[in-house]
């Protein structure tokens, strides 16, 4: 059984980003510059956009961290977010969810230019993966493909079991997984709250993608013998004996199943560590595609 | 066992798109104007352009049809596009495929402005249509959606399995089966080539949707009782008893298959007959959504 190391996967690939920023100065192009827009003081949000930050400073990009205060009108990051769009020195752009409830996330997500989308939210960029068009990719699903490349997990002609039809992971992993392209080429089934025969699909599947939230939710009882246990999930739980006062839990119950599988992702340190990398990848892919 | 008749269907539909563009006429709204492109002396092409300019006629919509020759560079072509993009009086456009072999598919789907995309295949659409937009859907899954629909067939919880992942129609398909509407929100498993065990899903499937392009590929025995099976493949196979010397075929081995399920579209008659209703459709749709 391989533990799939999204940690190690994501320090090696944050060294290749690096070199490739080197590679870029040496062309004489320019800087791969992100912007972050944080709204409000969410402390979640707070945690995560350094992370961002800390990962540009890592391979050698450049930042801008934007705060806006809760009471910022949509209109107002809207032109805000028209600004970012005309700049021609930032590459990417990103609007650090949840909003404020007075703000339509879809109108956000629809503002930002579809060049500057490294989240790989904006229709365009949904539309041109699905069609296996240069894009960026939504940094979670893009994370799982880099580690079954990586770990050079066998997918053409697998039956993959995806579960949760989320926007941001299960839907656009489906469509990662049965388009033609290696990783890629599974038979794909994607389930759901309205999937009636889950346990049965499962024990079906060579490759599962828990991506529903819940946690320990896939138990060794729905895995079958030396299939490959992806799981994206990733719960606070209350945990008495940690210092924080809680525990990371993933979707899939590890101790049970690990030890059924040929190839797993553990929580932490599987998937999550994989997503702020494809940020940066995509920030890359930025100034490839459409950098000066 | 129901009949699914596409052909009646449609009909149905295209009255009830006539009494749209008379209600649109009498609020001072503008009538529908569908333009099609047609590029070179295809005969097939010919046939498909003249059946999309009489059903305009028939709903009461506006159609241009511009012809060019099979000379036409690829930037001229462009250049065209770009003139009914910039037209306020055309909300529609099509540009009839295949093209010739100089101009570039993409280019051209590309080049068509999202707001006019009436055929559904522009990336903008089809993120759209992946995030549950309101937008243009691809005119041969939308016809499936449809039939479904009016015939009141269940979808929820159902386990549908697509046969092919196409971007025209197994790959939207497959996206329209799946998401949280009605009819939808089903277990959706996508299959293709690459697929090793095709028989053994099929026996499962509550739902079948047919579009390899292989006549008479789904055979009795891949079908359980009682399944919907939705056959789009069309495929023209030589025949000595009939006037055109050949007869249409679908991918479904009707004679066979039709005894055992609850519901199934004919070849002739059946998801075909939609499909250019469906482009009407999206052309009202297009004034409704960006109409002056």
């Amino acid at each position: 059984m391989i533990v799939l190391d999204g940690k190690a996967t994501s320090a090696q690939i944050r060294l290749e980003i690096a070199e490739a920023v080197k590679a870029l100065y040496s062309a004489g192009k320019k800087t791969p510059h992100l912007c972050a827009f944080l709204i409000g003081n969410n402390g979640a949000s707070e945690t995560y956009v350094a992370g961002k930050v800390k990962a540009c400073e890592e391979v050698g990009f450049r930042s801008t961290l934007k705060r806006f205060p809760e009471t910022i009108s949509q209109q107002e990051l809207v032109e805000e977010i028209e600004k970012i769009n005309q700049d021609p020195e930032i590459d990417g752009l990103i609007v650090q969810m949840p909003l404020p409830k007075h703000i339509d996330e879809l109108t956000v997500t629809l503002a930002i230019d579809a060049k500057k989308d490294v989240d790989g939210f904006h229709p365009t960029s949904v539309g041109r993966m699905a069609l296996n068009l240069p894009t960026f990719l939504p940094a979670t699903p893009a994370g799982v493909i880099e580690l079954l490349k990586r770990y050079h997990i066998p997918t053409s002609g697998k039956h993959c079991v995806v579960i949760g039809r989320s926007h941001i992971v299960g839907s656009p992993m489906s469509i990662l997984m049965a388009r033609n392209s290696e990783p890629g080429n599974c038979t794909v089934t994607i389930t759901h709250s309205r999937t009636t025969n889950l346990k049965e699909l499962c024990l079906q599947a060579d490759i599962i993608v828990a991506a529903l939230g819940k946690p320990e939710f896939l138990t060794a009882d729905m895995v079958k013998d030396g299939a490959v246990i992806i799981d994206v999930g990733i719960t606070r739980v209350p945990a008495s004996d940690t210092k924080s006062g809680f525990r990371l839990k993933g979707d899939v119950k590890y101790d049970e199943v690990a030890p059924k599988c040929s190839a797993i992702t553990p929580v932490p340190g599987g998937v999550g560590p994989m997503t702020i990398t494809m940020l940066m990848l995509n920030t890359l892919k930025a100034v490839e595609l459409f950098g000066k």
